[in-house]
Formats: structure tokens, sequence, C-alpha cells
């Protein structure tokens, strides 16, 4: 089991006012969807680049996830989302290896997608989704 | 003018030691290249998933950019390196558009690409790399 690619970086914003200009005027890249995700307390703004997408998350709430990490370490990646094929064997390949996982079964993400989260105490310091496109 | 894909993403780590064995024994990617880049003051270690290079950066030198980088934010993103045609046109056009530029000619980086380095200051905090490759 490998990942295909990199299905998307999340990248933590004070401002999507203010950051997506940046990425439409400066690099180039469309912003083909803005919404508000309120159980993650945030706003969302998307664009591709090849296979990736680009997910700006500006916070609506301090305590929310991405109001604590701009809190503690300013704008950045805030998570690294690899596609996988078979994912619920692939986490529970995780769990046996003794990687602590936030989801032990999928749940869904945007897009439809279903998505798990490793913890990040097991990956490096870099907090890691991984993701699947369901099956039609 | 905009980037094709996402080149690579440098993830600064502890130790590579460490790191490896997460990304080639968890995640299921093959490190093919492992080198030290003196005048960064880092150790390298390479994965390839879809279009993207991972790059794992072990600091040399607390005084090193990925050593003050792990003293103020811990592991995690460093940079993001998108891939672009015609880099001196794309930085010329960056710079009459008032973004700071860490390089304002392109110079040589790992595995023979012509790269550039912007300035965080003017990119919504994250560190960002634009890279060509040589033409034939």
């Amino acid at each position: 089991m490998k990942p295909t690619h990199i299905e998307h970086l999340g990248i933590a914003v004070n401002s999507l006012e203010e950051s997506i200009p940046f990425f439409e005027n400066v690099l180039g890249l469309s912003c083909y969807a803005v919404e508000e995700v309120a159980e993650q307390k945030v706003k969302t703004a998307f664009f591709m680049v090849g296979q990736t997408k680009i997910e700006l998350l500006e916070s609506t709430d301090p305590e929310g996830p991405i109001g604590k990490f701009l809190e503690s370490k300013g704008q950045g990646v805030h998570h690294v989302a690899f596609a996988v094929e078979g994912l619920q064997g692939y986490l529970d390949s995780l769990s046996e290896q003794g990687i602590r996982l936030i989801d032990k079964t999928p749940r869904k993400g945007a897009e439809g997608l279903n998505i798990a989260f490793l913890h990040p105490k097991s990956t490096c310091g870099v907090l890691m989704e991984l993701c699947e496109h369901p099956k039609a």
C-alpha cells in the first residue's frame, strides 16, 4: 500500500480575504470554491495545482483547531492529505503498527471523500490525512 | 503564468533516522536519495508520491535555517515548491507586483533544477519556492 499522490495541502491563514488574491493574482491559481465548515470552525477556499488541491483555512473561532494552530505556530501548512486506495485496510495496518489514529474508521470529508486523520505524535509532527474517493 | 504542480514539500524533522522508517514502512513510500547539503546545513532524504517529492530536512547546525525553524516551530512543513515554466519571467512579474523575493534570479538547487525562493512575508506565511527544469 502506498499513497497515489498528495490530494491536498491544508494551509492555515489569518484571512481568506487577504490570501485568496495572493494565490490568484500572484501564483496564478483559480479559486474554485469557498465554503464555511461550521463543525471545524473554519472558512475554506480551494485551488487546484496539478494533482493537488490547496485548501486555505481561516479560523472562525479562536478555540477551534485552526484558531489554536494560528495562535501557537502562526500561518503555515496545517496538514498534508495523501490519496490512497483501500482506506480502511490502510488504517487497520497502521493501527497494527502502533500508529496513533485520530479516526479509526473513515468519515466523510469535503467533496464527499472518505477521510481519516493520523495523530501527529506518530507522524513526524506533521498532521496527516488519508483520503479515498468513494466507490461509484 | 501558473504553476504546473507541486514539485516538492520540504518537511523539517528532528531526525532522518527516525523519520525515514515512518515514510517507508508506514506510508509505504521509497526513499530514493539521502544527501547532505553542507551549504544549507541540512541532511536530506527524498521520496516520490505522484507528481510531488517529499524532502525531509534534518538540521546539522542549530544556527542553520532548519535548525532555527525547528527551534521556533517544531517539526513540520518548512516550504512548498511549485514547478513553473519561464522562471525568470515569473520572478520579474512577481517583483513588479511588489512581492518580496529571496532570489531575484534563479540559482541551482537539488537535482539540477533552477530555483528561487519567495519571502514568506509576501506569501501568507508559507515559505515558497519556484522550480524549473533547465532546458535540455
